[in-house]
């Protein structure tokens, strides 16, 4: 998993089937230090409606389908944790 | 999910079994700001018919395979949503 | 694998549906002279009670789930051994 | 998928089971202009026969041992076409 | 796949279960030209008995898991071949 920022929202009306009513948030990966850090990545969202401006941990690959309800559905980003706390010595 | 850009089709004869009548397209990856960023993608459409110019997000991966009609191809990028909006803070 | 050195604990109230009483660290990925090396990755740490300072090797991908108890997690990344020595010539 | 050129091929005499009598090619990924961009990468090629100087494009990650005969092998990037032409605008 | 040297062993008392009695071995990438190219990766090796300083090539992801013998273990880089010559133009 990767910590995260949420940054915005992506709309879309043409989407694969299985990706109808899933929430997709703009999120960009931050480094220890909180600062960001690579490119954003669209982030499905589906049960924890994390807010933007809010700080994440987000998972890729295969695993990220197994956070949705449905999970045989094209999506490769989930957004699995909102972070109340990181202890970083 | 990555945000990118259409930018042209790929035309192959010679192709793994499965991977007849898929469109495939040449994706470019884009950053927050809608610049470039990274190497372009080839990335299947089955099913959205998005068009060259058009942004778009794609999946890559195992997911990818997941947004075709029939799933056990090799196919490892594939758009599956064309955006209306990105709301970006 | 990659070795790592492992660096924090994340604590999150907000998770994904089956991610409930696993731990989760920051680990550092490090190079073969053991200096930090690219960015921080938070794992899962099911079943070896990694302590920070620990140097361990992770998994990414699908198989950081199969380090977990219970499979189906959105989990990608997890420690899946303490090194107690490395031959490197 | 990835467009590459191939470049030459490995010989192994010593594999995992399941590898005998599949071909490996070293492919060099391309970036939109034909240039040279990145690592080669060693591919199987189970059905095309692509040639040494031949424009491809493969596949990465669980997907290229879909394009195998026998799935259930350890292979991780695959040729699974041969290119006649690039539309990119 | 990716072309490699083998550097040393990692030795771990604590590990995942299922993993024990497996080589782990310190892989170098190298480039066409046989340079060290990018981080080091820690593989198994369960049937090959590659020795340090020998050329192999590797796989990473889930397709890692497929080269041994048991094939739920969370394992995501393994040698797959040794090298006997690369014909590379």
């Amino acid at each position: 998993m990767h910590l995260g920022r949420v940054k915005g929202t992506v709309v879309a009306t043409v989407k694969s089937p299985g990706l109808e009513g899933i929430r997709f948030l703009v999120v960009q990966p931050l480094d220890r230090a909180r600062k960001e850090n690579g490119e954003a990545v669209v982030c499905a969202d589906a049960t924890l409606q994390a807010g933007v401006g809010e700080l994440v941990y987000f998972v890729g690959g295969r695993e990220a389908a197994v956070a949705l309800p449905q999970e045989f559905v094209p999506v490769d980003h989930s957004v699995v944790g909102i972070v109340d706390q990181v202890e970083d010595l």
